[in-house]
């Protein structure tokens, strides 16, 4: 081990910010690119890449033959497992347990905006007219999450906080002490038959693409909802639509999609009882991602486990 | 004590319903009044009441000379405590420990919406705009809780989940301990300055009646926002629009106002940045309110305490 690691830290807009940051935490030797030629240009010699959106395919290059472990500044890494480019033995790294907090109050956000019907006290409000009325509660209706990471386990956490049933659906099968039920990844039909809300904080693997299709949207309750603040393509999208239009579900809350940004013209834009919001439910703050690479620099440097190891087999 | 004890129930619109949840928890000598006529006619021999909006004329008169015990179908007893009409000697009781859950859901229905900006997630669909950025969180903020009853102490432990520091102001410094910090009722403004969001649950009584004026107001962070669960005249309505229109606090989020219905014209309804809503956020659910006086009803007959016994000096 290199007691000062070469440190290259890549992004297309806060290369040199994000560089600030890590020197803050004692390391000297850290370069910032933020297009291909500059990455180029400081890939020789690197250890150390903390990179967005990265321009993989100079990691095949000689250039790069110093690169021991590549840090992602997201918590999705689809796109680099499935990415050919990088060779096998650079270690691969992604955010976990920073995004928790900040998905659950986005979950929480739209579960309430639903259950409490605020769309009817706003329309009161705009005509001044005194509308009282006897909303639902999240209190005794069942949410089944669906991924049970320390996302999945936040929300857990909360929905405990709004005296909900909550049932669980996992591949690990790690987190099942967590949940009042919880389910294996060949029950998806049986998981979702008795919830009322469905949210999915999945990675997206070949395991759970368009996991979520039209027969497991016809297996859940009519007036029940689905969240999605795991990965787009969990969920095909055509399907949803099609069971939506047919008057299936509630509603649907989706911070991603397919394609991102979602296309000007696509039906989901406009579809009733559909929220679209631009992948901001976990944003990656500088600071988050800093602290947490700073925190990984040092168990690397100490040859200890890194935080947050990729599996390339696994998928996440 | 009588082992059935003669029953009216009062309500303008809901007393047959009512009366017959009553029966149905046992008590066969149970009778619906939904006027001023039918109350007289049947409050010879009647020795409870369970009302709502009671014609308290009629308890003067001879009558009602056998009425013991009135039970409100509210959690709010302000309008019974001040009413002359009501002989000393009648028990008053109210309902608590019943309204927590519902009300803790739309506080946090609006402080979510308005921590994680809401209307700008609705304005980028309406346009078909992919507008991600990142939002402030309730972690970390500070709530202040003025009244750490029942409701209070609810909305604490929800905000506990959404890891808040919390501050709680009560006059009987009971629940003290549920708090970071404490403060007694001669130390508002101390109270109020650190907030980021100040939440009344308080009951009114002359001590609390405009307790919210323009000092305390402008003691608080002008990006503080306000919600009142409790009752309107809490808040100098008057005090509170000259404030706001002065630039000062980030919102305010009414359910309750100092006269009710709220009047077509009042200028709260068209204020920037106040969400008026109309005196929903803690029903009085039927099952809610039968159960609770099924409840007392069995301590009233076994001479156990009641349940939400009104201290008519304290003023709840």
């Amino acid at each position: 081990m290199t007691p000062k690691p070469n440190i290259l830290v890549y992004s297309a807009d806060q290369a040199e910010a994000y560089a600030e940051c890590i020197r803050g935490y004692g390391f000297s030797s850290v370069k910032a690119a933020s297009t291909l030629e500059e990455a180029k240009k400081y890939l020789p010699g690197t250890e150390v890449i903390l990179g967005w959106k990265f321009p993989t395919q100079c990691l095949n290059e000689p250039i790069a033959s110093s690169v021991r472990w590549f840090q992602s500044m997201g918590a999705g890494v689809d796109d680099l497992v499935s990415d050919t480019n990088i060779p096998e033995n650079i270690i691969l790294t992604r955010i976990v347990d920073q995004f928790g907090g900040y998905i659950s109050e986005y979950v929480f956000t739209y579960l309430l905006y639903i259950v409490k019907d605020v769309p009817r006290m706003s329309k009161a409000q705009l005509e001044n007219r005194w509308d009282p009325f006897i909303s639902e509660t999240l209190a005794g209706k069942t949410m089944g999450v669906a991924g049970l990471g320390s996302i999945g386990a936040e929300i857990v956490r909360k929905a405990r906080a709004f005296d909900m049933n909550v049932h669980g659906l996992s591949f690990s099968g790690k987190q099942a002490q967590l949940v009042d039920r919880h389910f294996t990844s060949d029950k998806w039909k049986e998981f979702v038959k008795e919830l009322d809300y469905l949210v999915l904080t999945l990675p997206l693997t070949e395991a759970t693409h368009h996991v979520i299709n039209r027969d497991v949207l016809l297996a859940m309750k009519p007036e029940a909802a689905i969240i999605n603040v795991g990965r787009g393509a969990l969920i095909d999208e055509g399907d949803l639509l099609a069971v939506m239009r047919s008057g299936h579900l509630q509603g649907a809350v989706l911070d991603v999609f397919e394609t991102e940004p979602l296309p000007k013209d696509h039906p989901l834009w406009r579809m009733p009882n559909v929220y679209v919001t631009s992948h901001l439910s976990g944003p990656s703050t500088r600071d988050g991602v800093s602290r947490f690479f700073a925190e990984n620099l040092k168990r690397f440097l100490n040859e200890q486990p890194l935080q947050g190891l990729v599996d390339r087999n696994r998928g996440y």
